[in-house]
């Protein structure tokens, strides 16, 4: 067999296509799949019916190697893929004895009754080679016609990831030419996209054909991205040409949630954090203890959503916010500092202000407490509310950073 | 020109293939179509070159009506949908008055510098309806061919929402058919998938061909929807029976988040909450406060993280801890009753334990506090610490709805 180059995915389930799903699947999948050197050319998206997998399957199998394929393999009636494809590659189901095995081990472990459905499970098409689910009941389907690859794996994201990661990935690795695509990317905060691009313009002009340039902008922040099909050196020779251009605004040199970069920092300088956020109502905090290991540089963390609990509470002093109104600089200065002092942690940040649009101006407050500095500043958010708190946790983020940076 | 049926959508950019970027667009945009009666048939994702544009559109049209196309109309060299367009329906470029008199405005109103590139938006293809973006400077474009209608949009979320919410959809609504596609979907909790799917046996078999049951298992909750595109009142006959089948296990009768049932509930009593919670670190505060007037019924939460500040700001009684450990019913009753008592709220909810595979043996507690009740119980949680924290945030609120009920 060639080595494969070309991938792509077909997505099946009436769900994603109403839009009561989103699908982070083909995301995942891509991203797995890039490290070895394969092209994600397509991505098509199908509903439960057999004639839409089958036109969909027979487009995108024109012009990749491999296919992969989720959904549809679950136990009830609506989940057509297995008996689909059995057909299209002219086999026949029969029962695999050792998915029945781990089927029924899987029921009596967890002292469930089995049902009729769930052995069914265990019955595959003759023509595949199974990829057997540890964590779950549907096993995945690895077809191979025509020279091409098509790999069959269940729509639930972690029974997918597993099987990918333990046995796709590994078998697909000696299959895959050596050509690795290599991604660098940056990212900014402070300028609009075609501010960047204008900055860049004689860049983008020496650029090899073979480097793209592509802009990712998001809210508040822009991500840029070299990709090349070429050795390291040569992009790592540009990539850090466009850190000199773009070092007044650069936040990263690599594609990192902000919240990783912060936690990483204090990490380095064994600091810890405490957060007093009104407006954004824990999401800030919510986004530092995603991350595994959290407890030791964050150690509290307070939602104050009313006037009583911003007094009675955190602490700030009712005076305060009679003189200058509870979304004003005096009151997030003393949040910061009160949060400070009752988690007894090396930095505070404080978050309020009104992210409902047309609420008063939309003004958002935002303060920073350490031992020797407290500073606050404020922003104008003009989207709807879940924008507006992105906008905010992303300034309020990339401000903490600049903070602990100057200490 | 005939009533439009049926939809498809083709998304653009190497953000989307390579797994850079997850797309929400599809999802949103299928939702606002569906109460127009548009079936969508299919979604298309290919990267940022004219040859995979051209041979998606020219597939997806061969059994759509209606195609909408995202991304690539930015004001950076990597946008070539515009061109590419242009040449595609074969016009040229021509410079609209009224962008780039917007485009202009939308500068100056920022005080920002206007360059080349941000005038090029005013340039349209003249074989198109220009779509107007009221919210950034990317217009969107309709074209008519060969019976069809293409819709281009910019890619950032927001500005592509404006655009369909404001112009699209008020244009598209004489043009579409009457037959209304309709959904309802109920929400379970407490049983698998392949369970309930035996229990609806024979609801399945009695369900006529035209009515479809799909079944979206999530993490703790199994999501039922009847889809129909017959009238009202026999899938609503169906919907009854279904409710009744699984009344034990049923959660709402809509598709709605359980923040927002539960918002509702509080709402409906004029009750208000408060919150401690430590292992899920926000998450369960920032879902609440997602929602606009979530001020009514929230009133503040904590994350104590650290034992010192359940200690000494959530006020635990340190010897509950020492003498039961940290993770444990005492301290997790302990948590909610103090947890109210400070935010002087109706309920408080309260959620204390370890989600990263490994540690200890993955056991959570969940403690519900009113003025006449303190209740707590464990779960086990079992998958990685995203996943757990799910799992945890589900089990919680939906106990919580049932406590605040049973008051």
């Amino acid at each position: 067999m060639k080595k494969l180059n070309k991938c792509a995915i077909l997505t099946i389930g009436d769900e994603l296509l109403i839009g009561q799903t989103i699908d982070t699947n083909s995301a995942w999948i891509a991203q797995q799949l890039n490290p070895l050197g394969l092209e994600m050319i397509q991505r098509i998206a199908v509903g439960d019916s057999k004639s839409a997998i089958r036109d969909g399957l027979n487009y995108i199998r024109q012009s990749a190697d491999l296919i992969f394929i989720t959904g549809g393999l679950g136990p009830t009636s609506d989940d057509i893929t297995k008996p689909f494809l059995c057909e299209y590659f002219g086999g026949k189901l029969v029962c695999n004895e050792a998915v029945l095995e781990h089927v029924r081990h899987y029921f009596e472990s967890r002292k469930r009754v089995i049902l009729e459905s769930n052995l069914r499970q265990a019955w595959v098409p003759d023509c595949c080679e199974v990829l057997f689910n540890q964590v779950g009941t549907a096993p995945g389907m690895w077809f191979e016609n025509n020279g091409q690859i098509f790999i069959s794996l269940p729509g639930v994201p972690f029974e997918m990831q597993h099987i990918v990661g333990e046995i796709v990935l590994p078998k697909l690795k000696p299959l895959c030419g050596l050509q690795n695509i290599q991604h660098r990317t940056i990212i900014t905060c402070g300028e609009g996209e075609s501010f960047i691009a204008e900055r860049l313009k004689t860049f983008e002009k020496e650029l090899p054909r073979h480097i793209k340039l592509a802009y990712l902008p998001q809210l508040n922040l822009v991500k840029l991205r070299l990709s090349s099909s070429n050795d390291h050196e040569e992009i790592d020779r540009y990539f850090q040409k466009l850190q000199q251009i773009l070092a007044h605004i650069l936040v990263a040199t690599e594609d990192i949630e902000l919240e990783r970069l912060l936690s990483r920092i204090l990490t380095e300088r064994n600091q810890t954090l405490s957060i007093a956020e009104s407006c954004t109502g824990g999401h800030l905090a919510a986004k530092l203890t995603s991350l595994k290991g959290a407890s030791s540089i964050f150690k509290g963390g307070m939602v104050p959503y009313s006037i009583e609990s911003k007094i009675n509470v955190l602490g700030v002093p009712e005076v305060l916010i009679e003189q200058h109104s509870v979304v004003s600089q005096e009151v997030v200065e003393s949040m910061a500092f009160r949060c400070r002092s009752l988690y007894k942690t090396d930095y505070a940040i404080a978050i309020s202000g009104y992210l409902e649009k047309g609420d008063h101006d939309n003004e958002v407050w935002i303060g920073l407490s350490s031992s020797t500095m407290l500073e606050s500043f404020k922003i104008h958010v003009r989207f709807d509310r879940a924008r507006n708190t992105i906008v905010t946790l992303t300034v309020a983020m990339d401000a903490l950073r600049k903070f602990i940076i100057k200490h």
